[in-house]
């Protein structure tokens, strides 16, 4: 990489989420104007926090909290914010197609996110929703509103309609169901319902609610929920979905479950762009270098939910976390920079795992921090400590205070 | 009417709208707890301000500020509640059908309120809202958010889902669009919606907007609502509507404009059951007598919407309106206790029209009062006191401490 540039070189850098706009921040403080020309691309005006998108559909939490306006954390005479879809990566000729134009790039970095994963189910992609930004979100939140308005106007009550089907018991469905649980009591409220008449249902294929935690935290959680009243359909695999609800299957026996209301959150995959751009991917996510490089591609990064790690510790791939987004945004833009000054050797990126909290609700929660087991309050103590963390890392302390978690009872 | 009883005399005021809880709580200020057995019959356990409905419907006021609890307002010493649908009246046998039991009575109070009426407009019952009551005016507040959370998660989006067409400009028309203009530009922050995307249609087949008032009052009230982006279409007949929206007709040219929402506000007739029940009645109300008793039924009462008085004045029915209903329920309530006492003549129901108050939104209005046109600030204050003072009438002024509108700017 002795490339001497003659004008300052461009870094483009694709999508604002936790990647994106973490690599566009810390590149801001390290660089001073005259040293790139830096160019942010985004399909909204802002920022949105995809780990708390769950709150929103659910409607415990306003749609503009977990917002954050672009122009407030970018330095504009740094930084050129662009706002438009990325349509295509043209890595021959260092180009990128824009719905209204196209931009060139020395550096790229693409943070373009998830997807969700619907695995072939049929009906899936047509009639269940799923928690993809912040629109999709509130559309969830409305829709699933409207669904008690008309059932409370009804005159023969379908039950059905109050009815809400969470496919997927990983740590979104979980964090999702959290969160109805509370709203639902809610709801009833405003609507004039029995609680009785409400039914969330949590269909979970594998054979217990989220894979890959402690047990005795997953005893924990479901207990809770279930005292809450959520019903868990386990080792249960969703064959279809129709307008009417869900066709399930477990070991031999079908069943339809009828709901005014499917969410699928049980999988996610890289950004279809990647892969429609010639980049090597398995289900969208590209298998990085330790520099976070593209195979192939010394000048393409790629961060976030389209890149893949493998641990080495279980020689299975990282899962697609904010936590690791952010640690790959903080850990290139340093890269970066060393690139540009052409100033030194890069530095690998080594996620560093501090733990997960999943949240059952605002009030409640289960995780595994610093490698030690939590419950209760100090887990759901630590959830907020850990949103408000992502905050800090953003946009600064002035951030936390606006759009932070403070309801720590 | 010179009946003894041997035993107490059993009063039945069906409906706890204006008429009906208007007749209760005079009643119960006028009789002692020994001198008559008076069961008020609701399908609701609360009383709800049909005046304020629209703004329900539009969003701009919560339905629960609209209603208030029956528990509040009666003397449960002397008022037996029964929360039930009337299903029928059988004059006959002096008894009235609940759809959980029946009651009989000496005197009955028929107070159930209106209907939509929709004049055979083919598809308007299958496919537009009207607003009947509180689960109605909430369905739509819901539908309409429903469809702007789902245009803005739309990647080619459909404009028709958020036009809003209102069918009728009349009193009701007229109100219900003025709310809109206040929650439009709302509804465009909320989800991320250009104000000019938007369109409220008021669709009204006569040659002018709110037919009987003045036209100085008219016309400010029409270039008020337009200057806030209101579009009228005068003598436009509706057609037929449709799941798409409305097919209207101008003299000889027919056109459809397409609607995510139709609400239908041009037409009301009495409750059904009053027709049903074999009392002589047009488009379900009844011409009753100086006492507003039914014709041939010296011990049935009919208050409010499903009564019909002719207007000497003009030899034309008087509108239903609260006034009116109002102003029965109390010149009953004191005739029944004439009656119960056998204490002297009966007094003839007089209307006493104080006024008119048509509001365009919270902040501008147009009227009558006394005799004299006001508009602007004054008639919006005039409405809020118009609105208070129906609580005052009803509960109290504790009530209207606590529902009632101070928003005076």
């Amino acid at each position: 990489m002795d490339v001497i540039f003659l004008r300052k070189p461009k870094i483009v850098i694709l999508g604002a989420g936790y990647g994106g706009i973490m690599t566009t921040v810390n590149l801001q403080k390290k660089l001073g104007v005259n040293e790139a020309d830096i160019t942010l691309v985004n399909n909204n005006d802002y920022h949105y926090q995809t780990t708390w998108l769950h709150e929103n559909a659910a409607g415990t939490l306003h749609h503009d909290r977990s917002r954050i306006q672009i122009n407030d954390i970018i330095d504009r005479s740094k930084v050129n914010f662009v706002q438009d879809t990325v349509s295509k990566i043209i890595p021959e000729e260092r180009k990128v197609i824009l719905d209204n134009g196209e931009l060139t790039y020395d550096y790229l970095v693409v943070g373009l996110g998830y997807e969700s994963e619907t695995f072939g189910i049929k009906g899936l992609k047509e009639n269940a929703f799923a928690i993809a930004n912040i629109s999709s979100a509130r559309q969830i939140k409305e829709h699933i509103e409207y669904q008690f308005a008309k059932y409370s106007n009804m005159r023969e009550k379908k039950d059905e309609l109050i009815t809400i089907i969470i496919g997927g018991a990983g740590f979104t469905g979980i964090e999702l169901v959290g969160e109805l649980a509370n709203r639902i009591p809610e709801l009833c409220q405003e609507f004039d319902i029995d609680r009785d008449k409400v039914r969330v249902v949590c269909v979970e294929a594998a054979p217990m609610i989220l894979p890959g935690f402690d047990p005795e935290l997953v005893d924990y959680a479901r207990s809770y929920l279930e005292r809450k009243g959520i019903e868990f359909r386990i080792g249960t695999a969703i064959k279809e979905c129709t307008t009417e609800g869900i066709i399930v299957a477990k070991d031999d026996q079908v069943e339809e479950i009828k709901a005014g209301t499917v969410i699928w959150a049980a999988g996610v995959r890289g950004n279809g762009i990647v892969e429609e751009s010639g980049f090597e991917a398995m289900r969208g996510r590209v298998k990085v270098d330790p520099y976070l490089r593209a195979p192939g591609h010394d000048n393409v990064f790629i961060v976030g939910d389209s890149s893949l790690m493998i641990n080495p510790e279980n020689d299975r791939p990282y899962p697609p976390t904010a936590q690791i987004a952010m640690q790959q945004g903080i850990n290139l833009a340093s890269n970066l920079a060393v690139l540009i000054r052409d100033s030194g050797n890069l530095e690998e990126f080594k996620p560093d795992l501090k733990g997960t909290v999943c949240s059952l609700g605002h009030d409640d929660a289960i995780g595994v921090v610093f490698g030690k087991k939590i419950v209760g309050w100090q887990a759901a103590f630590m959830k907020k400590v850990i949103d408000n963390r992502a905050l800090l890392l953003i946009g600064g302390p002035m951030l936390v205070l606006k759009k932070g978690k403070f309801n720590f009872l």
